[in-house]
């Protein structure tokens, strides 16, 4: 936890009171004292710093902090990620690292090759995997969450959603490693937003890869090795990121 | 599991017998029949197919494979890793991903900002690290293990063994998040092989980073991010991929 987080609604008159984990943290792993300051931002606000003002140091911990943001928030990727739901252990973690990398948009979406469970696991409320993403700004010092999209069928995200955010992205690129085409082919120069789409374990199929060109991917192979999904997005990510230095 | 993996040891005369997980995997998960072939490898040696001979799909498990191995390994990564010691569970996801993506070597130091105990792990011994390579290898359809080599001190790396094979890289790169160099400032035309260093959580200290200059490496930043160290490993990876790709 490299900066305190804290929902706008837990600040009063520039004052935030914290009993739960962050309060820990600040106690037992930065070991902050009274009239110390610690790196503090507000959830999709600004960043900077607060003062302590008052700890109870034995449990229940308490920390009562004085909040001087002036900051603002980091700057974001400009890639966004469309992907086929994985399985609830791997989006915990593609969560964190997506936050963490500053991804705007995580669209998720069916596809032949998730399975149908996946779709009843508790992650996918808000409530639940909330905290994985703020786990990942946390660590990056950010204070931006990334918007989640969840669309449970594949149909009406290729005749609906995705056309209609379409000119929102320069690129729309699809990563699959038995294509030709390399990233260098597919991108040749500066782009703008980039949505990035990631397959399920086993892949897209056929009739997928097909709607998807239809709606403007682009598919390119990034090397010929079969990586798991998280590994892959946040390879990619890398990948597109040099790529867009390298351009400018 | 995309292929199955066995010791040259295990093989006598183009026959592997299982029993283990492998045997598991080809009933349980691939569903394989006799006469059915399945992906094989021998590690660090060639790749290909097997046709199953026999199988016992009830415990214990048991399934004979005949070899057809014609295929050489896949071509490696040009990048190779140096890293402080992280914790053991960063460690194995370190492994497992860093065998799929084709690391090389991977050397493996002691830091000041390293924890002693970690040197204590049980993970560090080869009989214990080696499955997680081989996870990773497995995932990739790769056979070639990553040659691993840990430096309990930090002088004898700096002093011995870095100025020894410094002449086996063109580049060797630091990744750190406060440098004003970028990666295309540091990496400029078409380089052969690359030693990449990532620190610890927390980062190297004044004092490591400057003789890690001292042994010729440059410090750039991809992004003003803090990722954690497997985030960092696997999208710088794929940043200096992706560079070497827009360099040829």
């Amino acid at each position: 936890m490299n900066i305190i987080l804290a929902e706008q609604e837990e600040i009063r008159d520039n004052s935030l009171v914290l009993t739960d984990h962050r309060a820990k943290h600040i106690i037992k792993v930065l070991g902050s004292k009274v009239g110390e300051s610690v790196r503090c931002g507000i959830i999709n606000g600004a960043r900077g710093e607060a003062s302590i003002v008052s700890v109870n140091s034995k449990y229940p911990f308490r920390v009562e902090l004085q909040l001087h943001l002036w900051d603002t928030p980091r700057v974001q990727s400009s890639i966004d990620l469309l992907l086929a739901l994985p399985r609830p252990i791997m989006l915990k973690r593609i969560f964190r690292q997506a936050a963490s990398l500053g991804v705007g948009t995580i669209f998720i979406t069916h596809a032949r090759r998730v399975e149908k469970s996946f779709w009843d696991a508790t992650l996918l409320e808000p409530s639940h995997y909330k905290e994985h993403l703020v786990h990942g700004l946390e660590q990056a010092i950010d204070t931006v969450l990334p918007t989640v999209t969840f669309s449970r069928r594949f149909k009406p995200l290729v005749e609906k959603l995705l056309p209609k955010c379409r000119r929102n992205y320069t690129h729309l690129l699809l990563a699959h490693p038995k294509y030709p085409e390399t990233l260098s082919q597919v991108l040749v120069e500066k782009p703008g937003r980039i949505l990035l789409a990631v397959g399920p374990e086993g892949g897209w199929v056929e009739y997928e890869i097909e709607r998807l060109r239809d709606c403007g991917f682009s598919p390119f192979a990034f090397g010929d090795r079969i990586l798991k999904v998280d590994t892959a997005v946040v390879s990619l990510h890398g990948a597109i990121s040099s790529a867009i230095e390298y351009l400018s």
